[in-house]
């Protein structure tokens, strides 16, 4: 298989001022045609310094891919660097020249002399066309050992450097692994630790048929399966026939397949069954409101969020009663039934939920530490609660867990489920 | 000067699945206290890799900040690989180990046999510890040339990271710069691109007597100044004498001194004056509330979030008019304005606050694009409203400017200012 390593050039990058998502990126790429990334370097805009990690990078990958330093001034020296890399010397391409010459005419500026420079390159390299901006990429061919390694080099620009990667260098890069074919199918899933995931899936992949990878996003845990073949295989029919053993191991901890947030899961279901749903929130403040309103188009099935974060509000606009508070405590598994009953009377919704628990750092007692939340979800003619423990892991990871938690059980109801099985595995501790 | 090289180790930072947010956070802390970062490297969870990379990174620099790999499976092997570079053995540290039994303690978790080895260090390193997760870090010298250089490794999840670099790393290391000492302090503002405030700046800050950076961070834009001096020097003087030309030249754009969040803010300004709030959402739909109760204690001072997306709970619950809907429509200066009164009057809070706009993708029309908004604040007595076209810049754009926009109105309320500031400088076109 081939390998790449991926080089960042600039100051602002190594001095923490930038953060670099290009390498990010373009290692996803490379990845999906079957090209794996190995190592990764920044560097700042120092020749020497430029010179040395393209070394280092060569001793570990067939290809390094760089992004930055293409720019028309000083201390843009990535091309530079190459040529001397590669032994060659700097050669105008007039293509490149005419390009960055018909950009400053289409915009109505004088061009400066030193953009003439973004059109040197390094001899024997092959430029890589920039449609939106000035500097053109390269793929330049460099003799170490006997072989020919190869250093691409593309603006720091995200939205230049995406759309060079994709027409022209990711290509190139897919043709150099003839008759290789990568495809992966993602499995998003709630309720279970990384490591329980690993165990439920023992002997489901086997390591000689396909690749298994986990990668926890809080708050969900995802899977990723890529297969590989021959441009003539059925790529698809294998990734279908592991999808039907990993469902049927994981069953409905998988919440979609592909990379979904569980609110557009949610949102998808609303939609497919023509309902509607209300929000009541606490400890989560407006988190789930949130998280429900980034998606587009859910003001089809989004009637009302509230957020009582007072026990007067949660009186007035919900109706929760004063005994309820009083006897059982804003923190309730009653409190959260109320809650989630009133705010779907209020919003003629179709489902109401709600949450209510302690986020911290204050407010924890001995009988309902940091961490404890209720979460109820109302119906026509019906209601379902239940208290968790999520752990006193700061505000954010308790408010994130909870709103994690209900949205699920909204999606579990619509599934027709109701058994609790977030839980069952390991006595109330949530997946970290 | 001191140098540093970050290294980020675990195959999903290389493979691209996992943006590398470590380093940079690590780089601008460690310039803060004048350590030059002077090049970045990541690895996959591969010992010889590994090592290799550590080999490298101390090429370039004295001090190298590894993050990720001290977990307690068999792929994480950084400690392994510190005690090989190192040439020492890994010794079990009794403190480490009992803070690591007292975390699945306090969990009532039994602790898997495999944490034990979180506690293994390489011998004649310093620990640094880690208050809320399991792995502890290290700094570890290594002899390289007949000078003594240092790894130091922190966790991989940024929240323990940070912690403990703050805590321990960083301080460590500034005292490795006797004779030196550098102090920032941070300006944060909103309503101003990033080189508007550059412009606004010029003069401000003679270069040999300090820098100056600026970092953008959706919605906010900071600017930093650092100086350095002697350890008998008045560096916070001259940081004072700095910060009065800022304010003089920025006014009321700066909205905190120091790295706050405009919610952050505005409930230290709420809670000075003993006032309450609540907010009616529609475009946010639950972001503005979500952000307030990110504040520990916000409890305080927060009554009270509606999200109401459709009209009839604008009606319902806020008391918003159907006149005012039907002359104005939703997104109007006129309905914001009834539904702060209304969350207002509902919450019985001293002051309201409300969005309603177009998040897009779909909604806009010729008169109201996406990207229209209109925010109000009502108070006992009295009204403010405006519209704002923040641009069609995706959901995620509108949502969050929109709620900045709506929390920098309540400051500047309770700072008894009127005047629109946020849009004098460009007809309407809004910092990005």
């Amino acid at each position: 298989m081939l390998n790449a390593a991926l080089l960042a050039i600039g100051d602002e990058i190594v001095a923490g001022l930038t953060t670099d998502t290009n390498s990010g990126f373009l290692a996803g790429e490379l990845r999906a045609v079957g090209v794996e990334p190995v190592a990764g370097f920044a560097v700042t805009d120092d020749e020497d310094a430029i010179v040395r990690a393209l070394e280092r990078a060569l001793e570990e990958a067939e290809i390094v891919v760089c992004t930055g330093g293409l720019g028309p001034t000083a201390d843009d020296l990535t091309t530079a660097c190459v040529a001397r890399l590669a032994g060659v010397p700097l050669v105008m391409q007039p293509e490149s020249l005419a390009h960055i010459e018909g950009i400053f005419r289409t915009r109505g500026i004088e061009m400066p002399a030193n953009n003439r420079n973004q059109a040197l390159i390094p001899r024997g390299a092959t430029v890589i066309p920039n449609p939106t901006g000035t500097a053109p990429g390269i793929i330049c061919p460099v003799e170490r050992g006997g072989v020919t390694r190869f250093v691409a080099c593309l603006p720091g620009v995200p939205r230049e450097m995406r759309r060079m990667a994709r027409e022209t260098l990711i290509p190139w890069a897919a043709a150099r692994n003839p008759g290789r074919r990568f495809v992966s199918r993602v499995f998003s899933t709630f309720g279970l630790a990384e490591s329980k995931l690993d165990e439920l899936l023992v002997g489901v992949v086997d390591p000689a048929e396909a690749r298994l990878a986990f990668r926890a996003a809080f708050p969900r845990v995802q899977a990723r399966i890529t297969v590989s073949g021959a441009p003539g295989d059925d790529l698809e029919g294998r990734l279908d026939a592991l999808e039907a053993r990993v469902l049927e191991r994981l069953g409905t901890h998988v919440y979609a397949i592909g990379d979904e947030g569980m609110e557009e899961t949610v949102g998808r279901l609303l939609k497919e069954r023509g309902m509607t749903l209300a929000v009541a929130e606490s400890c989560t403040g407006g988190l789930i409101g949130h998280r429900i309103t980034d998606v587009p188009g859910s003001s089809a099935y989004f009637l009302l969020g509230v957020a009582t974060y007072s026990n007067g509000a949660k009186e007035r606009v919900l109706g929760v009663r004063a005994d309820t508070l009083r006897e059982h405590g804003a923190v309730s598994t009653q409190t959260a039934e109320e809650m989630a009953e009133g705010v779907r009377r209020l919003a003629r919704a179709d489902l109401g939920v709600s949450t209510t628990g302690i986020a911290g750092p204050g407010g924890g007692t001995e009988e309902k530490p940091v961490g404890t939340v209720c979460i109820a979800v109302a119906w026509e003619g019906g209601v379902w609660s239940r208290r968790y423990d999520v752990g006193d892991r700061g505000r954010e990871w308790v408010k994130g867990m909870t709103a994690q938690i209900a949205l699920d059980r909204v999606r579990r109801h619509l599934l027709g489920q109701t058994e609790e099985t977030l839980t069952a595995a390991a006595g109330g501790v949530l997946p970290r």
